[in-house]
Order: C-alpha cells, then structure tokens, then sequence
C-alpha cells in the first residue's frame, strides 16, 4: 500500500473515535462554519473552478459534465444552505431505534452509533464534496473523499475549508478528507482496504461502479441503474394518470427515478393513451410501442414508432418512453420481476386490491401507488438529505440518510443479572 | 464456474421470489413438518451421523469437535425443539418498521422484506443446519448451506428432510439447498459469486473466517473473536460482582461473549480481588494479574501469576482471566479501546455518570451494565434465536435474529402527487 493512501488511513482511524462521541452542538458548531467559510471564500473558490474548467474545457469535457463541474455565485450559496440544512436535521447518534424489558428485568436498548469510517467515491459534481461531508460529520463518520480529477482544484479548496471548519468546532481535521491525487490505483488501494472503510458510497456513471465492483474488498452500497415501471390499471383516472406520467418521465428524463417503461392494462389503454401519449409527445418524449399500444396511439395521430426487445429493460436517461399493454396486473408483475432493476416502480389504480398486491409483491427500493416515480428521494420521503440510493438490500435500500449511515449497538442495563 | 454452483445459484434464485412472498401460514406448515420429519426420522439420522462420527474418529477429528458433531436421541429432539421455536417467532417479513405522512399527504412506510439468498458457511455442527434454515425460510430467504466435510451424510439427510418440509407446505423445495460437496474450491466459488449471493453468514474457526475474508466478493457479516472486559467500578457491590464475574469468566468459557479480561477500580480493588478472585480461583480460573492486582491477591492467598503483555487483549476461550487495576474509568475506556475487539463490554458500577458515559464512549456491539457479558446472546435479549453475531457494524451488529436476516423497502401511497 502506497504511503499516501496508508497516511489517510491512519488519520481516518485516529479521527473516528473522538467524532464518532462529538457532542451534537460540536458538529453543529463545524457545519456553521463550513457555511460562512463557503460564502466567505467565493473568490477563491470562483478561481479555484475556472482553472479546473478551463482544464476540463482543453481536456475536451463534454457540455454536460462541464455544467456538472462548474460553479457559480449561485452554486456557492446553494453549498452553503445545503450544508445548513443538514445542520438543521436531528442528530441519529444516540437516537434509541427501539428499546424493551426482558423477563429477567434487564433493559435492553437499540442506539444509533456511526458506521466508523466512510469512503465516498465521486465525480465531476464538487457540491457532492460538501454534501457528503456534511451528511458524514453529522452522523459521526470519518469520511475519505475521492472525487474526480477535473475537480481537483476546487475541491482541494473545500477540503481546505472542511478542515478548518472541523478544527475550529474542536473536532478532529482529519474527520474529513480528500484523497489528494485522484489516481485509479490510489482508488484500488482504498478499496482495498478491508477492515479500515467500514462503508464505500459509489456515485458516479457505470464506468466507476464497475470499477468500485471489480476492485472492492470494502463493503460498497451500489448505486445501479433504475429500470422504472409506471404500471396504470384498469379504472385508474386518466387526467391524473397522464400527470403522474409527464411528471415521472419527462420533469427530469436524466435521473435514475425518472420512468423508463409505461406498461398499461388492456382494459385502460384506449382510453388511457390517447390522452397520456399525446401530453407525452407534446412534452417531447418519443413513444417506442408494443404493437398494441402502437396501433392505439397512431389511430389517435400521437407519434411512436414500434418498440424493438430490447426497448424493454433499459434505462433511456432521456426523453424516450417504451410502452406495452398488457392483459392484466399479474402479467405487468411479470414484466417488472423480469425487466425491473428493484429501483422504483409505480401503479396507478383505484383498487385497493391491486394497490395491496402490487407493494407486496414489487421487488423495489421505493414502491408507489398513485404518485409519480420521482419521489424516490432522500429529501422527498422525509429523510432530509440522502448520501445516495442504494440498490442493494444490505444494510440499506433505497434512499440513504443520516440514519442509513449508522449502526447500531444494544444497551443492556441490569441489576445484577447473571445467566443460568 | 463449475455447473454445480451455477445450478445452485440458479436454483436458489428461481426459488428466491416465491418465498419472498410467501404466507406466514405455508412457512409455518414447513417448519411443522420439518420438525416432525425429523422426530420420525431419528434412526435414519442417527445411522447417518454414527457414519459421518466413525470417519471422523478415524480421521483423528478432536474430541471436542467429535462432540460438536455427534447427535443422540436427546439432541434430535433439540433440533426439533428450534425449528418449533423459530415457527413459534412473529413472521418479520411485511412488518412496518416506521412509517409517517408528508406535508404533501404522500404516506411513507418501511417495510420488512427478505434479502434474498443466503450463504451459511459453518462446520461440524449439524444443528446449525436445521436452525439456519429455519431462520431463513421464516425471514423469506432462500439458503445455500454449506457445511463441513466431518458432518456431510447427516447433513445430506437433514437436506432431504428440508426439501421435503418446503415441497409439502407448497414452498420451493430448492429455497433450502445444501451444498453437496463441500471441497474448498466449490466454497470460493460460491464466496466470489457477486449479484447471486445477497449475504454470507460464516459461522466457524479463525482459519474459516480468514478464508471467507480472502476469497469474498459477495457480503460477509464478520463473526470475530470476542475480547470481552468487564470493568468493576469504584463503589460497586463487591458480591454481585464477584457473582457476576464468575458467571461471566466460568460458566461457559469457550463461547466468545465470555469474559477475558477484568479491569478493577484502584479504589475497590482491595477489597474486590480477594473475594471475586478467591471466587475465580475456586471456580477453576487461572488469574493472570499486572503487578497490583497480582500482590492483592497474593496478599489474600489468591493463586494468580503475573500478566504478560500478551494477555492483554487475547481470547483465551478457556478458563483463564487477565486482571488489571487502573486509576478510574478513563484508563478503563482508553484499554477497552486499545485491546477490545468491538464484542461485548461491561461495566459494574452504582454511579449513574460512570454508566452513562460507559455506555456512551464504549464501542461494542452489546454493551452491559451491572450484569453479566454472557446476555450478548439472541434469545436473552429478546430476538428469539439468532443465525450469529455480527462484529461488523453494516447491516447488523451484534446478535441476528429474524429481522436482521431482512432488509425494508419504502412503500409510498400517494393521491395523485408529482413532483414539482
């Protein structure tokens, strides 16, 4: 192991366990001071961006990456408020998660502790540098940074800040780090690093998790792809129907919360695409139908073209909508189990019957009935903040919160108690 | 990827979604038969494991693991006495966790669902096969059971018997599945099948343990050592805690929630040590003391001999105790952090400040106070029966039972609601 990578480590290890025992105002009192340093440093972070920018301009970037990459006065703020919100969330270290009286008279008590030391692997985006802190810091965690190259400058800034604002609230400076060097090996390394990063948070494209896959021996929460049925029943409400549907697919088509699939019942799909097909198509989605469905929207002039196979399954991340009727809830369930990524999934119906059958038997992080898709977020179901949303079943699923970044330990309290 | 795995896997996943979904009632008719069929099937079994004993007589197998591995009338009767407790547990699955409205009248609820497939990873014992299998098909989990070579023809019929409990009850037969082979190579591949395998439990020696952390890509829960302290206050109750000492050090010495280390209070130590060490020593116990305990209780006739460094965070599993005097609870917390291995901590103290902080700084998966560290157990803190104890914080920490073979999904019911 390099001696970069063992140093970080080491001040990781040094800086859990004083963090992970703060007193809430502390890491209150730090994240104040990460806000106003933010706004205060805007200069300096403005110029710290333009030269990672103009690198990743020369370096050939695309648009989209370079919006993802850059800040502005607005942005700055908007790193500043987000950390001020998580600020505002209830500390989870010390909640009790649940807690009982055993015969014998022992007390026993679940309490919520931080997971120990937290690797967040990242990309272009610098807000997801003080996002992620944050969330860490107000959960105990020690937290290791490792965003992407074309953010080098900038983030070495924040981190520069991160520090500081940990040193002056008393707290360890190491609880937040940045990998200096954003080097693949040095990533292989940290993956690596069984024992000493109890949790690797991966965002970024497929190429990352893929490498963060093939490289681990730390536990890592995927972050995979979202394959998102929007399922509408017979009976269901058209008007609404069609508003969950723009909502879901085309609010923000490059999400991965965002439709991917419309299956419709049969006994529905006359009077359900005409109406919804047309609001998508003047939405600017294009409809890739089964020939069913194909056949019902060309009869009412909404544009679409046939669906190939392998329409189904896949997630578009843009403004392009596959469409299949089916006969009934039991074959759109089939669809799901076979096509769905466990993501998000969504039915439309007026039946409570279907609506009990669809939660119980959708494998998904996030199962709706009769909303749109993109409520799967940490901010949107209450969580406040999210760190990500896991696609794995292990330790958390879904969103991921202050709380989905602890554990937690049992409290047991007697009274002298032995075992027989 | 040998066909054998594959099959497994294969089937394992074919059988993961019915059980899933599975009614209470047809798990609970498995587990029915299953302790039926193995009530009836007793002089088979007791052939098969009369068998899998004389090989392993032969192949010069310890006594104690010879034990382990011998079954008798009474402990089939045992087995079958489990599964009934495990039928007689709640059915975690579709247990709403938490639950709570949005401002937007969207309303959240979590929802226990199962992880999918389980790997159990384990050796001699034969009931650990019935009793995991138990838990899993309770919690919804398909299994894949993997258990050592000394005890392959009993655990062929218990497979059999298992099958035959699903197929009766209507549930897949291949959601209990037992590795048929168990050579080492068949277990890496089964380790390093990533996506198939949603958990390996591993229930064994070092050398087993060590194995899975090396071969793993898919997610091991960590079952390690247990250095286990318990810290004697000053002001403490001087009987109830040489009761509790005794209980803790002797009454099963090879388990790893059994005391290993006892850390006494300067200002009680002179009168603890001679009657909680005089307990020890009638008990059976070796003391091995620093310097100051070593000449109170010397003082007092005890038998001790001097501590080396190395008693210091060992697990001996035997009838032996390190003993070391310090200052106050500080130097107590700042060993325990030192030599502890994030197992079960104790502390025995009448002051409120010293439990609290205790229980605040001490990072343990079960920590105690005034009573004894054999409660790290399952069923005595109220889990019903446990598949292990986890000494990872992700996912579980501490004891497992049924819910901590689950995860939750958020189940959103919505009126209509898009995002805006």
């Amino acid at each position: 192991m390099s001696d970069l990578v063992t140093k970080l480590l080491a001040r990781a290890a040094a800086a859990r366990a004083p963090l992970a025992i703060a007193e809430t105002g502390a890491k209150n009192a730090a994240l104040d001071n990460l806000a106003s340093s933010l706004r205060a440093a805007r200069p300096a972070l403005l110029r710290a961006n333009q030269d990672d920018v103009a690198s990743a301009h020369q370096a050939g970037l695309s648009a989209a990456l370079l919006d993802r990459l850059s800040l502005d006065a607005n942005r700055i703020e908007q790193l500043a408020t987000a950390v001020e919100a998580v600020r505002a969330l209830p500390d989870p270290v010390g909640e009790v998660a649940d807690g009982w009286r055993r015969p014998n008279g022992l007390e026993i008590s679940r309490v919520r502790i931080p997971l120990g030391v937290i690797l967040v692997v990242y990309e272009a985006r610098p807000n997801v540098t003080t996002d992620a802190a944050a969330l860490c810091l107000k959960s105990g965690n020690a937290v290791i940074l490792r965003g992407g190259s074309e953010a080098q400058r900038t983030n070495g800034l924040l981190a520069e800040l991160l520090s500081a604002a940990l040193a002056s609230a008393g707290l360890p400076p190491a609880a937040a780090q940045l990998v200096p060097d954003p080097d693949r090996a040095l990533l292989s390394e940290l993956l690596g690093a069984q024992g000493q990063i109890d949790l690797c948070i991966c965002r970024g494209g497929r190429g990352l998790l893929q490498f963060a896959a093939a490289h681990a021996r730390v536990p890592v929460v995927p972050h995979a792809e979202g394959v998102v049925h929007v399922f509408v029943d017979a009976g269901s409400n058209v008007p609404q129907a069609t508003r969950i549907l723009v909502n879901a697919k085309a609010q923000r088509p490059g999400v991965c919360n965002a439709a991917e699939c419309l299956l419709v019942h049969r006994e529905i799909a006359q009077a359900l695409l005409p109406e919804a097909g047309g609001a998508l198509a003047a939405a600017g989605v294009e409809l890739r139908a089964d020939p069913t469905a194909l056949a019902l929207l060309r009869r009412a002039r909404v544009p679409a073209i046939p669906a190939q196979e392998a329409d189904f399954g896949r997630e578009f991340l843009d403004k392009i909508l596959a469409v299949r009727v089916v006969p009934d809830l039991g074959a759109a369930l089939e669809h799901i189990a076979r096509y769905g990524s466990g993501h998000t999934e969504a039915i439309l119906t007026p039946s409570l019957d279907s609506a009990r059958r669809f939660e119980r038997e959708v494998l998904a992080s996030v199962v709706v009935v009769n909303a749109s898709t993109r409520f799967n977020d940490g901010g949107e179901l209450g969580l406040g903040a999210e760190i990500g949303i896991s696609t794995g079943r292990l330790h958390a699923y879904g969103p991921m919160g202050l709380r989905e970044l602890c554990s937690q330990k049992f409290v047991v309290r007697g009274q002298g108690q032995v075992r027989s």
